[in-house]
């Protein structure tokens, strides 16, 4: 049966994207900070299709594990608009369900990335991403936003984070606002790097 | 020559205490969830001078690397309040320096413990500090904000996280307005354990 889960780059100090973020300034200018570790991987880049990346350890084993386990998307608006203006075709390989009040006709990329905008919550956007994905998992790809109102809905069942050895200062925090009475936790695995910090949860309704 | 370090634990969403701080309520009460890990620990008891916990693996062994280093600590004014009212007696076994308006003599506790008021400012503490370190290192025992005073003024050389497990939702935040441009950081080791991830950091000056 599928899991849902999100896998997302923090910096030390809790912020998963800057601020002013915008379709011209995706992840508010930061995603080189958060994310340099993963355009360090081979895998990163063989997943794109591309040549790429110069190291090939414990980093990328987890990038390829996660892509594997992975049977659909869903993500925020914002995080789309940002997107759409800078992703190159067929990022991410599967249905993606982008939440959303605009009325639009799917868009069907060429590979086998479609996205579906669904204007009837989240609930309904996870019975659609539960078909897609076939018993793979569902991923939360974001906005924080995203990930704090399914962790808040009580619907996450494991979570991986990579913690990135800089301070940010300001911008928008993952974990902000985030129910403490929903879930036991439970660290499932950390997997050390010179790069990055990967963690990951487990969590249990409470 | 000494370092100047702290060592805190906190929560998944980054809070290193609770709302509602008081000598009457140490830590705002979530003492028990950010350190839960470290009452499991033989090192702790024994530190204290007394016989406890059933755990003696990687967590333990930091907990006596950090002892042994550590030569003089320094602390805020409403850290020590709160403890003042709940440590027991000769809990640092050094030289503490307590940052604060208040104009008091040194506690000078039975064994090894001795609290002097500082009244003119985090280097005089510091300098005070290193005189009676001999040659280990001082550390900045907290609150929140004493250390965040530390880091942004440019003189922190290692620090030691410990992230537990727990969502607290609301707090004060360990990394609350930290500068951006002050440090390059190092990942200098991951300490996996089941109870909470250790997690240590060098700071190079930018």
């Amino acid at each position: 049966m599928s899991k849902i889960i999100f896998d997302s780059g923090i910096s030390l100090d809790g912020f998963f994207a800057g601020n002013g973020r915008s379709p011209k300034n995706p992840m508010g200018g930061v995603s080189g900070q958060i994310h340099s570790w993963m355009f360090n991987q081979k895998a990163f880049w063989e997943y794109l299709g591309f040549e790429g990346g110069k190291e090939d350890g414990p980093d990328g084993k987890f990038i390829r594990e996660t892509i594997e386990r992975t049977g659909a998307f869903i993500m925020g608006k914002r995080m789309f608009e940002e997107g759409e203006a800078s992703w190159p075709n067929d990022l991410y390989k599967a249905d993606v369900y982008v939440l959303t009040h605009e009325k639009r006709e799917p868009w069907v990329q060429e590979g086998t990335t479609t996205f579906y905008f669904i204007n009837d919550g989240i609930e309904s956007a996870l019975d659609k991403a539960r078909k897609s994905a076939k018993g793979k998992d569902i991923r939360i790809q974001g906005g924080a936003n995203t990930i704090q109102q399914f962790l808040n809905a009580g619907l996450v069942d494991e979570f991986f984070i990579h913690i990135a050895p800089v301070f940010l200062e300001s911008g928008i925090r993952l974990f902000e606002g985030i129910n403490k009475d929903k879930y036991n936790l439970q660290i499932l695995e950390v997997i050390p790097s010179e790069l990055t910090t990967h963690l990951k949860y487990k969590l249990t309704k409470k």
